[in-house]
This record gives C-alpha cells, structure tokens and sequence, in this order.
C-alpha cells in the first residue's frame, strides 16, 4: 500500500462517518452544485452539438474495427478536434490489438431447399477451407440439449437456436458455443443471433476457443432463420448447410486510447476518468455501440471547459480503443497509468447506447454510493438521477479490480440489443435530445464528482 | 342488363325498405346465426391449425414469385392438399403472368466512402450494363424538389428520399420515381424503402414506366442509406454510386388460379368470393404479404365443411396468382367468371397481414353497409366486428368495378410495413391465435353473407 492509499483509507473513514450520520452534507451537494449542475443541463440541451459530432464521426469514418484504417483516421480526428476544442494534455496512448479480418463468408442452406442465409463470422473465428465445408445440422436449443445429443455431433455443423433470455444469458453461445460443439466433433458452429428482434438481421461479436478442442469455425444467422432450421429438423428434414468463411487472425498491429482532459484546479494529480470506445465492430457504423458514448463524454467535458467550470480535481475524457474484440484499451489505460491508480477518484463508462439516460449504476464502498446518490438528485430534473447498485463497463473494468469506484452510465434500453453489432448499429436510431440529456448527465456526475472537497470515498483497504 | 341483375335490382329496393325501416332483420340476423357463428369462431380458435398450414407452405416453397417454380409448386401442393380436405370443385384456373427475373444486383456507395449498400431492384425495372453505372447522386426529398433542381439531374442517379408518410403516399415514388427522374435525363432512379422501420432492410414492390421517356434502371436502397446520403450531400460531399443490376423482363409464362368451394345447398349459382393471394415477391417467406390470408381464407371454408355448415350459396375460396406485379390472377377472374359476375353476392379479399383483425372496409351500397355491419356484430365477441366505409382488395378490384360489393380483413396494421416486400416477411412474425382469429372472422363474415335469406343488396344499377 502506498502512503497515498493509506491516506485515502483515513480520509475514507472520516467521510464515511460524516455521510451517515448527517443529511449536511447531502443538502450541501445539493445547495452547492444546483447552479452548476443546471448550466450543464441547461448548455447539453441547449443544441445539438453532440448529436451533429456524432454523425460527422460515423459518417466520415463508418465502423471503426480494430485493425482498420477507419479507426485510426477516427483516432486522429479525435485528437485533431480535441485540440481545437482547448481541451488540455491531448494525446493518444499506443495499445497493440488484435487484428482479425472477416474476409469473404457466406452460409447456405443446401437441403432441403437452396437458399441464402444472411449471416456475420464471430470475431476471432477461424475460417473453412477455401471451397467451404458442407455439413448436416444439428440443432440444438441449449448447452444441455447438445449434451443429451452428443453422439449425434460428430461431422456436423451444430446450431444452437438458444431464444434471447437477456443478454448475459444468451450471448454465452457466441462466446462458447464452437467449444462445446467441437467438444463433440462438429465440423463448425452457428448460433441464433444474440438479439430479442430481427428483420433477418445478423448480430456478430466476440468468441473464444479452447486450447483442448480443435478450433472449427463460429458464425451467427438469422433469428428467423435458426427457427426455420428448428421447424425443418422437427418435422424430420434433412438440413445441410455449406459455410464458407475466409476469416483470419493477423498479426497486433498499433491502435491508440485518446485521452484529453481539463486539469484540475487544486488537485490535478487526482482524476475523474469517463468515456468510452471508440471502436467498433466491422458492421453498421457504430453509432450506439460505442461511437454515442465517446462523444456524449468528451462533449461532457468540452461543456465544463466552456462553462469555465473547472472542477478542483482533474476531468479525464478516455475513448478506450479494442473494447469488443480483446479490451486491449482498458488494459492498456491500467498498465499506462499504473502509477496513478490509487488518484482515480472515479471511473465512468458510457457503453449502452445513448438513448434516454435513467442514471447510473454503481460498484464501489456503501459511503461513496451514499455521495453520488446525492449527485444523481442534481439530474431528477431531467429524470436522469437513479443510481442503483452494481454497474460500471468493460473499458473501466480493469481500474475497478484495482478498487477504482466505477459506474456505468443507464439508459432506456429497450432497443439497444435490437442493433447491437449489426449494420443497423446506424446514427438514425438516435434522437437528438436524447444524446444531449446523455451528455448532461455525464457532465453533472463527472463535474461534481471531480469538485467534492472530499475525494469519493473507496472501500476500506 | 340481364334479367338476372333486374331481378337484383328489384330485391335491392325490397331489401333496402326493409333493413332501413326496421330493426327486426338486423335483431334476426344476430339470433339465426349465433351459434353458427360461436361454433366457427370455437373451432378456429380450438388449435393452430391454419398456422401450422401457413408454416408449412411457406417453409416448403418459400417465396412464389410470377414466374418461378416455387410459386407452381406451392399451387399444386395447395390443388393437392384442398382435394384432401374434401373441398368441392378444386381447380386451377390459368393465368398468363409477367416474369421479371432479378438476377445479380448490387449498389455500391463509392464516394465519399466506398461501402456496400442494401438494396433491392424494384419489380420491373431494366437493368444496368454489365459492368454497372457510376454516377453521382442527386438526393431529394420529394417530386417537388426534383422539379426544383431538374437542371442538376441529368447524367445523374436521383434518390428519392420520401420519409413514410403512409403508403399510399409514399408509394409514388417506388411506382412512378423511374419515370420522374428520367424525363429530367437521370440514368437511374433509387428510392428510400417505403417503410417506417428499418434495420438496414431494403424493400421491393411494384413500379412503372412510360412510353414518352427512357426506361432507367430503378432500386430500393435502406432508410439509414437514404439519409445518409443526404447528410453527405447536405455536407456538400459528392456522392457517387456504383449500381450493378442483371434484371430483366423474360416472356409471360403460364400460372393459375387456385378455387374451391363449398356448393351451396340451396343457390349454388349464387357466390361469396373470398380469397388472398398466393404469389410473393421474390424475398422472405411472403408469410404474411400473402400467404397468410390464402390459408386463413381456405380455413375458414374448411372450418364450414368440417362443422356442416353449409350456406345457401356456394362458398368460393380462392387463391389468385400475380397480385404482385401484374394483378393478372385478379383479371382473369374476372375474365374466367363474367358470365357470373351478377352472381357474386359479395367478394372478401384478406392482403393486409393476419395480424389480430378488427373487421372489415367494406365498399358497397348503403343497405349492404347495414347488413354486413350486423354480421360484425356476430364478431364482437372477438372484438373483430367493426366494418367501416371503404375498402377491398387488389385481386377483388376487377370484381368490384363491375358491381360487386367487396370487402377486405382489417387487423392491426402497426407492423405491417415494417416487413412489406422484405425477407424479413416470415412466418415467425406471425402468431397463431392471432392467425386463428382471422380464420374465425372471414368465417363468419362469408358463412353468413352467404346463408342470408336475400342477397346483399347491390347499388340501383
């Protein structure tokens, strides 16, 4: 433990005793940061800045995958209009990431009618053979049905048409489903896209493979048409599919996490971080996932600087790089700022599309959820104020193992699974006002977090 | 004017005097047909019977477009399947229909970033040269604005980017868009899909030329590329696109009409039309657009045999062949039928999905509106009983120019164009009971029209 961290414990235990035994300090927050929080609010929604930044970015540079040229020509644009916005320290931060390329891929269904499926190879999948691999489907609705049904796998492609129960539940056949199907002997895997609504709209993603079992290749189909393969098999067709993907693994190449920040004017070495990523899957543009978040944080920020409202500790706006195929960013941003870990004061993760924000979600000590929870009734205004327990988000992860309070921006998300990773990941699905409450309740929550006399109190050592 | 229809004519003043003068036939209708109708409505809704019908069809044939083998092949499988069901005269009736073969397309954005574009060639349309055309894109929002900016449109492909504001208004541009922008010298005319949802979906459908300007080749592209492109242009970019399409009008081939009816007991040669139709364009499953109102109409005539309910006049079901792009199934109906069009009491189309119903649009006369409307009220019970002024369907048109009282199923229509003309149209967006409830309403609806002891009243001729 460093003498830093020790202080920071203390200082723990004196706030914490302060925040439960009186309403002063709540009412404090509340009288304090009224006209402050209110100008942002005001300011956020005043235009549609962020929106029209928004779609300058997903329109010039389209999805932004790891490996691609998009990327980097959206990291360098970034950084350009950073610098142009006066933010302070602008800088990128190398991080090596995976590079894998989707290539040519298709799926066809052979028998017992021929047809086209739409669908999209899962990241870091292998390919087939340059003429494909046709095999008979099994299908299969869970990990369990393709147990009982293990002798019937060998030479097959496996299809699991698990139905969308959410999206933790569900998306554990992108991740494992070739696993456990070339456990069995199958040839390769397809899933029912990770999605509770389709317009034969394929949803791609990440995966993994174990050194244990070969490595056969993973993609996703349709929701419509894993149900139609469902239907055949129970009225006991005979379904064949040919596969044909070309994707491949290449070397790491060299990607950048975009950092900016506007210092703090008394304590500068201790860090308010928010943001996002800033790439993509290699479909849509990406606008929602996570093109939305990053600019609704910078905008954030750039909302402080312009309201000359410079908060006590520093603001740190971060568009992570590789959240969705590696999180190559967030390890990266740990590994960069190793020596500032114990001054993060508190991390923000905007990555759930930035639809209408209910407020925020929150991992960290009983005594700093007491503090934001009297920050989120700055946002009731906007009904963007509910801080509830647990949240937080991939990139800011890996600060949050080393005890960095984290917190994940809420917001509607009853279609947000309609589109992730998919080609309708587009900045039409966004309304205008909607990414400016966004922006104002990142501004509020980052500003006044960054501003407490206090530092948010962690959790005892 | 046959001594038939005179004879209608006259019954029409009796019948008229009658139901606007008392209660009592309306009070009667309700009180002969309720249990006929309780017994039709029970057994529709006893299983999912007509669904798994629809499932069927559509999983085994697919989409049946004019001209193509699936579309013959689902007919006979139909022929076939009505014999079974004991249902009297089966027949196919031929039809000569257009056959527009799509072959290979594709819209390529080129600049100001080369991206692939969804898209559908409209039904109809020329094709390109083989290696495409390239040309820059003239965006606008209606046939206003083209006329506005005619100058800028030659050499040009026009894109029409018509936000949905209803079908049938926005539909003019998919039929008539081709024809607007080559007058002004365009080398070719892309439209935004008519829908108002879109998850990248392009929609096909129906267009038209005319012998006074060039024939131009004409597409589909998506909502999201639709407005994208008209961010880019309103940036002032230079949008060019690169459009690929093989498609091509061959000679009309032969297809049918499917019929089958239930003989009336006591006037056979008196009809209740009622029908939906069984060709699709070329994309999805064609499940509800209009697979879906064949097999519910033909259930509902089934459901008649099957209880013994045999009306007095022949119950006619039909399945017409190319509504889609030519409504030749419809003409020659007509044409097949002339000789008995002073026959057909009444002709029920269902082409608006089988979403949960509502009732009917009915177009006839004044004394038929009554009556009908209180054979809604027999469907009340299944809140499917309300009819309202106007309506039909495109395969009964012919029939009702000449005379013939037409109406069509109403349901609930929020989602219909979200899929219309897509390959998302599929059996899964469809719900048994709701399928059920459609059978039991065009049940009732024709049982009764054709058992009352006078026919619907026609309009004085």
């Amino acid at each position: 433990m460093t003498l830093r961290a020790l202080a920071r414990g203390l200082a723990t235990l004196l706030v914490a005793s302060t925040v439960t035994a009186s309403a002063g300090m709540a009412q404090s927050i509340l009288d304090r940061y009224r006209a402050a929080a209110d100008s942002l609010i005001d300011a956020a929604l005043a235009d549609s800045a962020a929106y029209e930044r928004l779609t300058v970015l997903v329109d010039t540079y389209g999805h932004r995958f790891s490996g691609s040229e998009s990327l980097e020509r959206a990291i360098d644009w970034m950084l350009d209009e950073m610098r142009r916005d006066g933010l302070e320290n602008v800088h990128g931060e190398d991080v090596m990431v995976p590079h894998w390329v989707r290539g040519y891929e298709s799926a066809t269904l052979v028998a017992p009618r021929r047809r086209e499926l739409p669908m999209l190879g899962l990241g870091g999948s292998v390919g087939t053979p340059p003429e494909g691999l046709t095999a008979e489907v099994l299908v299969v609705r869970d990990f369990e049905e393709l147990e009982r049904r293990a002798d019937e796998a060998r030479g097959k492609i496996v299809l699991f048409n698990a139905p969308f129960t959410g999206y933790g539940r569900t998306v554990r056949y992108r991740v494992s489903g070739a696993v456990a199907a070339a456990r069995h002997g199958a040839v390769a895997s397809l899933i029912r896209s990770v999605t509770p609504y389709s317009q034969q709209t394929p949803h791609t993603g990440g995966m993994s493979y174990s050194d244990t079992v070969p490595k056969i290749p993973h993609a996703a189909i349709t929701v419509e048409d894993a149900e139609l393969l469902q239907r055949l098999q129970d009225r006991g067709e005979t379904v064949v599919v040919w596969l044909r993907m070309e994707a491949e693994t290449l070397p790491d190449v060299r990607s950048r996490n975009v950092v900016a920040e506007l210092r703090g004017s008394e304590r500068p070495e201790e860090v308010v971080v928010l943001g996002g990523h800033i790439d993509s899957w290699d479909v849509g543009q990406g606008a929602m996932d996570d093109a939305g978040g990053v600019v609704a944080a910078w905008e954030a920020v750039r909302l402080m600087k312009e309201l000359g409202l410079r908060p006590r500790r520093t603001v740190r706006v971060v568009a992570w790089t590789n959240e969705e195929n590696g999180l190559g960013g967030g390890r990266a941003y740990l590994e960069t700022h190793r020596d500032e870990v114990d001054d993060h004061v508190l991390a923000i993760e905007s990555d759930a599309g930035v639809f209408k924000p209910e407020g925020f979600g929150f991992s960290g000590s009983d005594e700093a959820y007491a503090v934001v929870r009297e920050i989120g009734r700055l946002l009731e205004r906007i009904e963007a104020g509910t801080v509830s327990r647990g949240g937080g988000g991939a990139d800011i992860s890996p600060l949050m193992r080393q005890g960095v309070p984290g917190m994940g921006l809420s917001v509607d998300g009853s279609k947000y699974f309609w589109y992730h990773h998919t080609d309708a990941d587009t900045i039409d699905k966004l309304d205008p006002r909607e990414v400016g409450l966004c922006v104002a309740t990142l501004a509020v929550m980052a500003y006044v977090a960054a501003d407490l006399e206090q530092p948010l109190p962690r959790a005892a050592p």
